[in-house]
């Protein structure tokens, strides 16, 4: 570990990103994932039933929209900005361009 | 939930901290937290048995040495770079004013 420390740089790992709203692992931390992803335009939406999710944006806006029996409701989150979606709610990511970093469980679905 | 979700904004959060290497809970993820943390000058050398660390750099420029029985490692980490320190290896923050993000198993003590 000593001989080889590797710092994790942002932006090189998001420069090395193809695919839209595909995470790329950057970091484990133990039995979960720091994440980092490129994402544009809507995504599906979907729950986590058994677990939260960080969700970071690192540039651009992410528009993220929860829903529940009672209806819907639409965080707008800029460059600095978080959020933990709670286990078990409804959401539906967007983003005209952004980039985000994502903490959650080693092997969480994408799409729930 | 859907009533008051809260975003994390990273810089009121950071203007809310008051003691230096003390961290701000801003968000948990099942049992882990996502803290925030001013910090400047040397913090003490310790380890975290049994977990690893993320942090990263939200401002500034964090200097990370590690060691072992073999000598020390400097890392330099900028605003937008990150490391995992894995378990059990000993390290040494120091830093000329930043501030970090830091997941870790709620609970983790500072010093290891």
């Amino acid at each position: 570990v000593l001989n080889e420390p590797k710092p994790i740089n942002l932006k090189s790992e998001l420069a090395a990103v193809g695919e839209l709203w595909e995470p790329r692992v950057v970091g484990q931390v133990n039995d979960y994932d720091v994440c980092i992803a490129k994402v544009d335009g809507e995504f599906v939406w979907h729950t986590h039933e058994n677990t939260d999710e960080f969700v970071l944006v690192l540039d651009g806006e992410l528009r993220l929209t929860l829903r529940d029996g009672n209806g819907e409701r639409e965080l707008i989150l800029s460059k600095g900005s978080g959020f933990v979606v709670p286990r078990g709610v409804e959401h539906r990511p967007a983003a005209t361009g952004a980039s985000i970093l994502v903490f959650e469980p080693t092997g969480t679905p994408t799409t729930g």
